[in-house]
């Protein structure tokens, strides 16, 4: 099945805008799974009890790379134990690699390595800075999606992606337009764009068109609004991922016990998608 | 010491412009260091003789970190095991994380965590996409460098980097220009310029001066000209760092014996250091 219609599928099933920031950095789990354990056991035991309370809701899983490969070889190990545990007990998730992994060349049969082979992941996210070249090897397996930053939420995102071009466009519209046009040939591409930018989320909706699924983050302490993402979920009203990390993940108190937490994060998520689907 | 100086300085030192691509990746290695060793093993018995036979005239080491991410927790570890040897035994070695790792927010600490702290290298390299966020909490310590991909060598760069802005300014000069003259406050920022487009490694020294170590890729076999880098190495001629990865460390056939393989190696780093310096 193309990745597209997989992500499609997953979100229609479970009835949910929402994806799940797995960024389980080690040194802010909760106590009662540190105890005892080593840290990749401690990310894995952490990850399992995000995935029991959210899996039914949560139509794709994404984990920032970089917050298990700061802790080095045991936070590296806690994810591929984390990926390893989802595809036997709930295959039905959709893993979403956050790595920035933009190569070009032989490196990028590396990445393939990496991601699809070694971690699991379905779809690599890649800033489209090196242009088609870090695509066009991913893009050949339709199983496997590939995922562009378009805009980001942060405070500096405009610096680059919202310089205005001579065409007319910004940047961040002809990189758009250059994916869903001519990049996403095989029907594996999607996009991101953050939620901190309203007017730039409804400009990318119009120019990607009402079929494909747009990523978002920043909602919440980064300052994006819900209400704004009512008229850019597309075809269906089942077009958009919104994703949560620390609101959901790190919703229970450090010192919670293991059922307190349970509660605080299936709360958080179920709030979310409620809030998302009665827009 | 700022890392900027620390930079040239080894290039004045060494006499030599060259920069060790270490991209090592396993299933290339030569015959013999794989015989009865790990792949971590291996890799770092390779790196160790590579480095023996061009330490003296290698003003930096460049490893690609996705040439060791490909095969997996022990490819990392050949890599780990790699820089504590360098660290440890030519301690005057500049190690640059060819990483691509744009981040922002809250992840960049954990890149920090990732490259100098875990693999102790010396300079991240990143792609501009996200803006200043990127580099902001890099450079506040000025011993360790930051190196931002500006126009690259592959066919597909100038997808994005070569668009014409509104400004009159392509958007790679638009680039230059923000970072060598507002994000290079802390004189530990330098750039990467593909050696496959001579005109813009011109266009890009006008713009970031005569000072500024340039980082340049793609000599050989990607069709990158070592003649047309000679207008472009700057304040006495060294402010140049031309990347040769598989041209020196695997200059030797697989099959060779150690010592054909060292011998093979040595004469390529040499043969570029001297084709640089007689420029």
């Amino acid at each position: 099945m193309k990745f597209n219609t997989r992500l499609k599928n997953s979100i229609r099933k479970k009835n949910s805008l929402v994806c799940v920031g797995l960024d389980s950095r080690y040194d802010f789990l909760p106590e009662f799974v540190k105890k005892n354990s080593s840290v990749s056991q401690a990310i894995l035991e952490f990850n399992k009890l995000i995935i029991e309370q959210t899996h039914d809701m949560a139509a794709a899983y994404k984990m920032n790379v970089a917050f298990y490969a700061g802790f080095g070889v045991e936070g590296l190990k806690g994810l591929e134990l984390t990926n390893q545990y989802i595809k036997s007990n709930v295959s039905d998730s959709i893993l979403l690699a956050d790595c920035k992994r933009s190569e070009m060349g032989e490196s990028v049969l590396m990445v393939k390595q990496e991601i699809f082979d070694w971690l699991q992941f379905d779809c690599v996210m890649c800033t489209p800075w090196f242009g088609q070249d870090t695509v066009a090897e991913y893009v050949k397996d339709e199983a496997k999606g590939v995922c562009i930053y378009v805009h980001d939420s942060n405070p500096s995102a405009p610096d680059f992606q919202g310089v205005l071009l001579k065409n007319g466009l910004y940047l961040y519209e002809y990189v758009a337009q250059q994916v869903s046009q001519i990049w996403n040939k095989n029907d594996n591409i999607f996009i991101e764009v953050g939620a901190t930018y309203p007017k730039v989320l409804n400009k990318v909706r119009k120019i990607v068109g009402e079929d494909m699924v747009m990523l978002t983050a920043g909602i919440g302490p980064q300052g994006g609004k819900i209400a704004d993402l009512k008229n850019i979920r597309g075809k269906s009203k089942q077009r958009l991922l919104v994703n949560s990390s620390r609101g959901i993940i790190f919703a229970g108190e450090r010192t919670a016990t293991k059922k307190e937490y349970c509660q605080s994060v299936r709360s958080a998520a179920i709030e979310l998608q409620q809030q998302l689907n009665g827009l």
